[in-house]
């Protein structure tokens, strides 16, 4: 069931009778790519402030009430959005959402829990020093979306440092219901839900205009990072890939789970088990506003970088010569199973029903989204692949130095 | 419902009337602890042996065949045991279980299996390089543990080159079905799947004696491991905690959800958002046979690695002095909704049946759990919290060097 308040605010709220707890989800469009040039990190800094006392209550007295009510909560942020999460137990649901409008709408901005704010972003950026893996997926994102879509989310430490309190009031004050996306699953009745989610968020108004990104293409970036010291090389690569809206997305879908889902899937297959080249080496997708890729990570030795370089893009070359049945009907049973596993908590799928929103403009449901992938027919499946080839537009190493065997030193395959 | 099978095995099975999928999970007594010396990391190299090939079937025939029934799978080994674990649609169980007996009991032992096995553990463990806190982790359980019992369970790389096919042969002989344990949860008939748990699995028998561990204290070893290029330090302490049979063990749960759990824990306000010392700092129980540690661990940058561990053995000493009305309450709650939370997936489940198993000899409701937990008056608590000290024993630091204010340039508080 999905709802428009009067001030713009999309609600989504299904029951999930087999369900004994309830999550909700609340999307706020204005993310880390909203950060004023100078800025980078003041949505990180801001999402720490989140818990740090709103509507009167100090940061103590708010976690202490969150506490009491027994909610589990994550808030998070990515380059598009804030993302507030909770599970609970349903007879807590009306204070849960009360509290997190205070949240979200009368923030206290203390002079003192900014600052350590502040130091907490500081730290968390520091550790990403320590989390090659972690390094490695900011700077491909940085070298493949537009920025500042592709800008580490964390941010930047001497542009934290210059931010004040008045940077965070008037990012909060640019989070909008009309842009904003709440979904509730669980144990729960929708129609009271509902009732009272219209009483409480509807007082909630626009304070200030949406604004648009202007995207500019990523800057061209060294293709490796040295870290001399990294037991291993740590490879990513970043290929255009289907956008959500696309028709072709349930292929795309398919086509992820033949290339990476399960260990007979041909990534793991080619890479992992007959080469024995990594440890762990996956495919995934990642979306950023109208923008799809294909992303693949793996981390080796030196002396293996080069060829298992090359056997993942001879595995994406590959799949243009199309699948067979066998594979097809793996990856639709992987597919089918694991997402009705994944949704038996209610605190995925209101996080996938919020992404929907955001993606698809509605809620799909998990047998529309089942039906969508194992429907497709090997010819038409086949006719994709051959259609779509998945081109790295960028490869991007970390860690000690390599060289290919060609040996003329440089980085490039 | 547990059964004791003919054979020895012990099997437990539960309805989980709202579950959609089944999950399962078998704990094999024969973990990286009973690696012999000389041979450390056998069970990692056997555990990743475990996919590939049986009875008669290769590699990739198994592989397709379990992701063909939409099987998510999980092999692991610990110091006590190897655990392999399944989350399905409950239709599969039959032929998943059949495939599992198949998996344990008739390995290929393949010769070109074993040199991808043998090559993918060492890159595991040169992984662990590039993973500060999991290093941490395993250099502090060297300390502290008994050994073998906190030996590194990714083994030695020197060693795991010298391992041959025979050494995963006879250690594979050592699983027993006398020491082996078998978890079922989800949507299914437990007589049904008693009865063909029984058929199964009750023509397995013990091949070789059920060796017992032979514990020796732990050696003495440096307290800081020095990584001049690592960002932070990483901070763990060790102290001796209760064990699982324990009949305080509930109270000291109870302790570690004040110490730890949720943003008003004592742990997550005097260190992270008072002081802003740390992003992350955690507190968690290790139970390794009747050996009970808690384990405290946080990152941090050199200056503030010596306020990091004042302010946590001050929050630990502080415990004596009893906790409040409030935060028993809070502490209870949180306790209470993260467990009916948690055992909403089988597969959570399924993991916990099986641990009680091995650590109560029997499996514990999760009614009982939670009326163990919150029948903890306020009075017995601070009795306990009084009695019960909670010391370091081991303090390791990792990272780039840091000192302690008195300037005796010893790592030593």
């Amino acid at each position: 069931m999905i709802r428009k308040l009067s001030n713009g605010m999309t609600v989504a709220v299904e029951k999930m009778p087999n369900a004994k707890s309830a999550s909700f989800t609340i999307l706020l469009q204005r993310g880390a790519a909203y950060d004023p040039e100078g800025k980078a990190g003041l949505t990180a800094v801001m999402t720490e402030m989140l818990s740090r006392g709103c509507a009167g209550k100090n940061a103590v007295e708010l976690i202490s009430e969150l506490d009491s009510l027994g909610i589990e909560r994550s808030f998070d942020c990515s380059a598009e959005y804030v993302s507030l999460s909770a599970s609970l137990l349903p007879d807590k649901l009306d204070r849960a959402l009360n509290l997190f409008f205070d949240i979200i709408t009368k923030p206290n901005c203390d002079q003192n829990e900014f600052k350590q704010s502040v130091e907490l972003s500081i730290q968390s950026i520091l550790a990403i020093e320590d989390n090659p893996a972690e390094k490695l997926m900011n700077e491909l994102g940085l070298r493949f979306f537009p920025y500042p879509l592709g800008r580490p989310v964390k941010g930047i430490i001497s542009e934290i440092k210059k931010l004040t309190v008045r940077d965070i009031k008037k990012a909060m004050s640019e989070f909008s219901p009309e842009t904003a996306i709440l979904s509730i699953a669980g144990n729960i009745e929708p129609d009271e839900v509902l009732v009272s989610v219209e009483k409480i968020f509807s007082v909630w108004k626009t304070a200030s205009e949406i604004r648009k990104l202007s995207l500019t293409p990523p800057k061209e970036l060294p293709s490796h990072i040295e870290k001399a010291l990294g037991a291993q090389v740590q490879i990513g690569l970043a290929a255009p890939f289907v956008s959500a809206k696309d028709p072709n997305y349930p292929k795309a879908i398919l086509l992820l789970m033949i290339l990476t889902s399960g260990m007979s899937s041909r990534l793991f297959v080619e890479v992992r088990e007959k080469r024995g080249l990594v440890y762990a080496v996956r495919a995934f997708y990642s979306l950023m506003q109208d923008n799809g890729a294909m992303i693949v990570y793996a981390g080796t030795t030196p002396d293996k970088a080069e060829e298992c370089i090359q056997v993942i893009c001879a595995e994406l070359e590959r799949l243009k010569e199309g699948a067979n049945e066998k594979e097809l009907e793996r990856g639709k049973i992987k597919y089918r199973s694991s997402l009705i596993m994944a949704c038996e908590m209610p605190s995925s799928r209101a996080q996938a029903m919020a992404v929907d929103i955001l993606r698809f403009d509605r809620v799909r449901s998990i047998s529309e989204m089942i039906e969508s992938v194992t429907k497709i027919e090997l010819e038409e499946m086949n006719s994709f692949l051959k259609s779509k080839r998945i081109l790295p537009k960028i490869i991007l190493t970390l860690g000690p130095e390599w060289r290919n065997k060609s040996g003329d030193g440089g980085k490039k395959i």
